[in-house]
């Protein structure tokens, strides 16, 4: 027999702009693609600019190959573990190799040893996000 | 001018068997699949079995009705802000339904409202994870 908690947490959707600002506030989400295998989650720190997302990796990587190629996804969470609260907001759009003039603070520093000289921006296309709110 | 951090973390494989375990540490997870408009990514709370990741959902949900089909993704991962040090585990495998007899506390219990009676089993097929260690 299933035991459901006699209580559960509300799930509330957000507007995009509050999204974004969810978005902004940490400092790492998961980038997601699709292979021939399935998809594909990685996390990797980013900076939000305006309605895009902003991610650095090198070309050398799986990433950055598969990257510039079709549909992506970026998620970015938090949960509080007792209450089990928190919210999530889920941006799905599509890469590009941001050839926008680099300035120092405008772009993550990447988090991983490595030269990842790849400024990646995901485009949005739609942009959702919801909060699980205390019962 | 990217001005690269003079010091990085250091990215470490882990084993199949740290990474069962680093799974089974979090809660929540992120299930993904692979949709014609490209990849999806929802967090969800979890439990581990051997190998397997079992989730909980509503047969109603986006979620209930992709799951079962093709190939899934399951991430879990936690990091630490301050040091830009922590750890990631990406599960890939196929989902089907769940029908082992259930258990009380052998399943998770939804954190979210909603009668979610759909267990989802993520066979893994592939389990890969990696430690972003301090410089």
């Amino acid at each position: 027999m299933l035991s459901d908690r006699w209580y559960s947490s509300h799930v509330k959707e957000v507007s995009v702009e509050e999204s974004l600002e969810l978005l902004a506030s940490r400092p790492v989400g998961r980038v997601a693609y699709c292979t021939l295998d399935g998809p594909v989650v990685l996390p990797v720190n980013h900076v939000v600019e305006g309605e895009d997302i902003i991610i650095r990796t090198s070309p050398h990587t799986e990433l950055g190959r598969r990257l510039v190629k079709g549909p992506v996804a970026f998620e970015v969470d938090d949960f509080d573990e007792f209450n089990q609260t928190g919210w999530s907001v889920l941006v799905r759009g599509t890469a590009e190799l941001d050839t926008f003039e680099l300035r120092p603070g405008d772009r993550p520093e990447p988090w991983a040893e490595g030269y990842r000289p790849m400024v990646v921006r995901i485009r949005s296309r739609l942009i959702t996000g919801r909060r699980l709110l205390p019962a």
